[in-house]
C-alpha cells in the first residue's frame, strides 16, 4: 500500500491505483491542515488543487514534462509530492521552503511564482524552446492557472500568443470559483455560467454510469460528442477558448482523480494547444477554510496570547487607509476606492461597506486599475487605488503614461512596501521609491507611523497637477496615539525630530523608528545626532537637508528600499545639485534577492536596524577631515 | 456647401447632409496625404479611421460625448474636425501638433494616448465617473481601438471589468486588418475568419438593397435577424464578445458613413456594455499606404538630396544590432528572437527572414514576451528581446519577477533609448537606466557608438546568472568603422578615451560623443579634461571612476536618462559608499516632461550638449576648494 510518506519523488505515484490515489490526496490533505494551521500559509488554493496535483503527476513525468503553476499558492500539494515532505513544516519560515514555486528549491518547480497570471507565458516559452531543440520531443508542457489569474491581462496576451502557435501545450484552468476575492469580472460570470450549466451538472452526475460502458480514455471525446449533438448550444461555453485557438476540454470535475486523469490524458494525445477546463471547490476538506475565504488565503501562525496588561497591539496600517479613507469620502462625494482583487489586504472592503457605489475591485488587473483610475480623475474624481508595492510594479507604464504624464491627481495607497515577510522574495515591495521617484509629476511620501498616514492620506487629497503615491508597511502601526482630526502636511516639507550637529540620520517612512533609536544610542557616546524625518522622497525637503549638512559633520540617510536609486541617491543627488560637500552614508536594502523570513529579522539581515546605523555613523564619524583638495579618499578597491 | 475649411468645431457636422459628409472625408483625406507626405507622421491608420471619425463626430456630441482614442495613430482626422485644421501642418514637429492625442492640446482630446491598449479602461474611468456624479446622466463614452492594440493584456483587462459593470459605454473595434506588424496571434485569425466570412461579404453587397427597403436605424437589428436566423452559425462569431457582457454589434463596412451612423445610432441607444465591430482598410485612398503598411506606419519627412561627395549616411543603430543578431545567430542555435509588434522597428523583420522558426512576433504584448523569453530561458534558449524603451515599461513587473529574481539570461535590446524625437512624450525612452538599475542581478550597458554595440550583443549573450540590458538610440550611428570580428567587453568595465587631471567627464551611450566635444573646446582653454566611456551602468567600472575621482578637481556626468536615479546617480552612490568627496554635477534630462521636437533639438533643450558639459565643468571648477572642514557650500536655496 503506497502512501504519502513513501512518495519521495513524483514517479513514486505511477504504481499507484487510483483507489491509491484517492488515499494519498486525503493524506495530503491532512498533512496540509496540520501544518499549515500551525505555521501559517495559504490553505484554501491548495487544498482545493489536491486531486489536480495528483493527477498532473501521475500522468505527466515531471520534470521531463514540465508543470508550470501559476502563482503557487495552489501548489502546496504539489511540494508534498516533490520531494519535500521533511521540509513541509518549514514553509515561508526564514531557511525553510517558499510559500511559492522557485526553481532554486526544485527541480520540479519550472518556474518561480509569486505574481498572478505568468504561468501561461512562460510555459509557452518552455514549449517552444523544447520544440526548438528538439522538433520531435514530445515532451509536455502544462500551465496550470487559476481563475482569478485569468483576469490578468498578461495571461490574456499569452493565451493570445498560444493559440496561434501550433504546438502541444495544455493550459489548466483551476476554476475554484474565487480568487483571493470574489471575482467581479465578465470572465467570471463567463466560467459561472460554465459551472452552473445544468447540463454539466448533469453530465457530472452521468459520469459514473457512463465510464462503466465506454472505454476510459475516450469518455471525453464521447461526452462531447453527446453535448454536442444533444444540446447544440453546449457549444457555446467552448466557443471562446476554441474561437482562441484552444481545444477546449472539460468541465472537469476537480476532486474526481479518475475523471481528471482521463481529461489529462486526452489531452496528453491532442498535438496542439488545449484549453482544460477543471472545477474545484477552494479549502475542500477544510470548512473553514472555504467558508471563510479571506482568511484561509493567508492564514497566519497563531499568535501568542497577549500578556495581561499588556497594552493592545496597534492598529494595522491598512486599517487606518481604510478608516482614514471613510472619514474623508463622507466629506467629498469625489474620493473613489479602487483594488485590484486585495480588499481585505487593503482593508478598502471595509471603505466598500460604507460606499459600495464608490468601490471598485476590478480583479487582478492592475494595469487596468490605474488608467482606470486615470479615467474617473478626468472627470474630476479623486481615485485612490490601493495596491501592493510588488503589484504595483505590473501598472508601472501606466502610472508614468496614463497618470503623470497627464498631471492626473491619483492618489496610490502603496502597502506592504518594505519586506513582506513571509511571501518572501517575489513579494518584497522595496523598489517603489526607485521607480517611482524617477517619474515627472509625482508626488511621493512615506509615513514614519499610523497617525502620519492619516494626515499624508489628508495631504494627498488635496495635491493637484500630478499623482500623489505614499508608501507604508505590511503589518501593524507603531502604537502611536492618532489624531482625531485630520490636517493637511506641508508638501516637500519634513521635519526634525531631534537636534544634533554632529551627524544628522535622515530617515523615511519605517525607518523613521530606526533612526531614533540609533541616535538615542549615539547620545550614550556623547555623539549627537540629529534626527530628521522626511516624509517626502519628492519633492524634497531641499532646505532642511542642506540646513543640516551646514550644521552636521556627516549624513547618515536610511530606507527600507533598495539603496540603489531611492531616498538616499536623492539626497546625493541634491548635495550634488548644490555643491555641498559632506560625508554622506546610504542605508538601504542592498541589490540582492532576500527570501522569506519574518520582516524583522530581513530587516536586521538588510542592515535596516539600529546598530547598523550607530555603527556606520561611527564610522563615517571616525573619517579624517578633508586636505586643502576638496577631495577625501576613505579607502580604495 | 460644407466643406472641411468650414468645420471649426464638430459640431458643424451636425447640420451635413450624408452626401455633405462623405464630400468631407475626400477633404480630410486629401488633406492627410498632403500634409503627411510632406511633413512625415503616420498615415496608414488615420486613413483607415475617416469615415469612422466623420461618423462619430456627426451621431455624438464631443466633448459632452467623451471619444477615446487607443494609440492616437489613428487619430487624425478627429485633429482636422476639432478645430486644428490650421495647425495641422505642424503635427509631430518643435512647437506643433502632437502626433497622438493630448489633454493639453483640446477639449476634444478625452484622454492622452502614445502606447497601445489604454483606451478601454480609461473610457470606462469616465463612464463609471460620470454615472458617479449624476446617475441621469445619458452622455456615452466611447473608446475607439485598433484590432492591435486589443492584444494587449490591458485592453482585455478593461474589456473584463467593462463588460460586468451595467454601464452605456461603447467600444469601437477599428479592425484595420493589420496593426503595425501583420496580427500573429490568436485573437487576428479570429478577426480574419470574421472579416473573410461569406455572409458578412455577402451582407455588405446587399446593405445598399436593404437600405432602400429598411428604416436607416433598424437596419442592424434586421440584418442581425436575418442574419441570426438564416445562418445560426454567424452567432459563433459575436459569442466572443457577448460571453464578455457586451452587446456585439458588426461588423460595419467602415468606408460607408451611412452603415457607420445608423450603427453608431444603434449603439447610443443601448443602455450597457457595446462592442462595434467596424471593418476598415489601413491607408484607405493611398494605395502607397496601403501596399506599404510599414513605410506608412510612419512616414518620415523627404529627406534632403545627399551632396555629391558627401559620406554616406551611418547605418542606423537598429540594423547594426539585426545584422549583429544574425551573425551570432549562425553559431549559436540557441539564440532566438522575439519582438513585440515591432519586427521592422526592431529591424528584427532582417532576424525572421534568416530565421523564421527563430522568431517570435507575440503581438502588443510586452508583459508576455518578456515572461515568454523567461520560459525560453529556463530551457536553455539565449532569447533577446528586441523592444523600445518606452514599452519595456509595461513589462517591468516581468523584468524584476520572471527574469532577475530568477536569473534568467534574457538579453534586452532597448531601442529608442534616449529622445524619441517626434513622436513626443509618450515615447521618449529617458527611463530606463533609473528603472532597470535598481534590480538585483541586472546588468547594465549602452555603446558609445554602433560598432561597440556590436560587441556588446555578443558581450551579453556570453553573460549568465542574470538579464544583461543593453539601450541604443534611435536613429543612425555615429559612422564609425565597424570591425568584421566580434569579441566580448569585460563587464564591468569602461574605457578612458581621453587623459586629463581637471576634470572627469564621465559619460554613457550617446552621450560619449558630446562629452568628447565638449573635452575638445574645453581644452582649448586649457582646461584638462578626462573622458571616461562608462559602457556599463550596472555594474558599475568602480576602480576607474575611483582613480578618476583621485585624479581629477571634479566630476561631470552625463546621460540621455532623467537626472533621477540612473548613471549620475550610480556614480554618487559609489562615491558616497567609498567615503570620496569630489565635487559632481550630474547631468541628464530635467526631471519635466517633454514634447516633441528632433532628437537633436531635445538634447539641446534638456542640456546634454557639449556646451552645457563645458558650461557646468568651467562652473564647478571655479569653486574654491574646501577649507578644513570636510564640506562646502556653494550655494544655498
Amino acid at each position: 500500500m503506497t502512501t504519502l510518506d513513501s512518495i519521495q519523488d513524483p514517479s513514486d505515484l505511477k504504481s499507484c491505483s487510483l483507489n491509491e490515489l484517492e488515499q494519498i490526496s486525503d493524506q495530503i490533505r491532512a498533512e496540509m491542515i496540520d501544518v499549515v494551521t500551525q505555521t501559517g500559509g495559504h490553505l484554501g488554493a491548495g487544498l482545493g488543487a489536491v486531486e489536480l496535483t495528483i493527477a498532473l503527476h501521475y500522468v505527466f513525468d515531471s520534470p521531463n514534462d514540465l508543470l508550470v503553476w501559476d502563482v503557487g499558492h495552489q501548489a502546496y500539494p504539489h511540494k508534498l509530492l516533490t520531494g519535500r515532505q521533511d521540509r513541509f513544516h518549514t514553509i515561508r519560515q526564514e531557511g525553510g521552503l517558499s510559500g511559492f514555486l522557485s526553481r532554486d528549491e526544485s527541480i520540479h518547480d519550472a518556474f518561480g511564482a509569486g505574481h498572478a497570471s505568468t504561468a501561461i507565458s512562460a510555459a509557452l516559452g518552455m514549449a517552444v524552446a523544447k520544440r526548438l531543440k528538439n522538433p520531435k520531443d514530445d515532451d509536455r508542457i502544462v500551465a496550470i492557472i487559476g481563475d482569478g489569474a485569468l483576469t490578468g491581462g498578461m495571461a490574456f496576451e499569452g493565451l493570445n500568443n498560444a493559440g496561434n502557435l501550433d504546438i502541444p501545450f495544455i493550459v489548466v484552468l483551476n476554476d475554484n470559483e474565487m480568487s483571493i476575492a470574489p471575482n467581479v469580472g465578465a470572465m467570471s460570470k463567463y466560467l459561472d455560467r460554465v459551472r452552473t450549466d445544468p447540463r454539466y451538472t448533469r453530465g457530472r452526475d452521468d459520469v459514473q454510469a457512463v465510464l462503466e460502458r465506454l472505454p476510459q480514455g475516450e469518455l471525453l471525446v464521447e461526452l462531447g460528442k453527446r453535448w454536442k449533438d444533444s444540446f447544440k448550444e453546449f457549444v457555446y461555453h467552448r466557443m471562446m477558448w476554441e474561437e482562441l485557438g484552444f481545444t477546449y476540454l472539460g468541465p472537469v470535475a476537480g476532486h474526481d482523480i479518475r475523471e481528471l486523469v482521463a481529461a489529462l490524458k486526452q489531452a496528453q494525445r491532442i498535438d496542439g494547444p488545449v484549453f482544460l477546463h477543471v472545477v474545484t471547490e477552494k479549502g475542500k476538506g477544510f470548512p473553514a477554510a472555504a467558508y471563510d475565504i479571506e482568511r484561509s488565503h493567508a492564514v497566519s501562525a497563531p499568535s501568542k496570547p497577549q500578556a495581561k496588561g499588556a497594552p493592545p497591539t496597534p492598529p494595522k496600517y491598512q486599517d487606518v487607509f481604510a478608516k482614514t479613507l471613510i472619514e474623508l469620502a463622507a466629506k467629498d462625494d469625489a474620493i473613489v476606492g479602487i483594488t485590484a482583487a486585495m480588499p481585505t489586504g487593503t482593508s478598502l472592503d471595509k471603505f466598500q461597506k460604507v460606499y459600495p457605489d464608490r468601490f471598485f475591485d476590478v480583479g487582478i488587473a492592475e494595469q487596468h486599475a490605474v488608467t482606470f483610475a486615470g479615467g474617473l480623475a478626468t472627470q474630476g474624481m479623486k481615485p485612490v487605488c490601493g495596491i501592493y508595492s510588488t503589484f504595483l510594479q505590473r501598472a508601472f507604464d501606466q502610472v508614468l503614461h496614463d497618470v503623470c504624464l497627464q498631471k492626473l491627481p491619483v492618489v496610490f495607497a502603496i502597502d506592504r512596501a518594505g519586506f513582506a515577510g513571509d511571501d518572501g522574495r517575489t513579494h518584497h515591495g522595496v523598489f517603489d521609491l526607485s521607480y517611482l521617484r524617477c517619474l515627472p509629476n509625482m508626488t511621493l511620501m512615506a509615513p514614519k507611523d499610523e497617525n502620519e498616514l492619516r494626515h499624508m492620506i489628508a495631504t494627498a487629497l488635496t495635491i493637484e497637477g500630478g499623482p500623489v503615491a505614499i508608501r507604508y508597511p505590511r503589518g501593524v502601526g507603531r502604537g502611536v496615539d492618532t489624531d482625531e482630526t485630520l490636517h493637511t502636511l506641508p508638501v516637500g516639507k519634513g521635519e526634525i525630530l531631534r537636534e544634533g550637529d554632529d551627524i544628522a540620520i535622515l530617515a523615511i517612512g519605517s525607518m523613521v523608528d530606526v533612526a531614533q533609536r540609533a541616535a538615542a544610542e549615539l547620545a550614550l557616546d556623547g555623539v549627537n545626532a540629529a534626527v530628521f524625518n522626511a516624509r517626502f522622497v519628492k519633492p524634497l525637503d531641499r532646505e532642511a537637508i542642506l540646513e543640516l549638512a551646514a550644521t552636521c559633520r556627516a549624513i547618515v540617510t536610511i530606507e527600507e528600499n533598495t539603496e540603489i536609486g531611492g531616498f538616499g541617491a536623492a539626497v546625493l543627488e541634491l548635495l550634488a545639485a548644490e555643491g555641498v560637500s559632506i560625508p554622506v552614508k546610504v542605508i538601504g536594502v542592498p541589490d540582492r534577492v532576500f527570501e522569506q523570513a519574518s520582516q524583522a529579522r530581513l530587516r536586521e539581515l538588510a542592515g535596516l536596524s539600529p546598530d547598523n546605523v550607530v555603527a556606520t555613523a561611527r564610522q563615517v564619524l571616525k573619517r579624517k577631515p578633508a586636505g586643502p583638495a576638496t577631495r577625501e579618499v576613505f579607502s580604495t578597491p
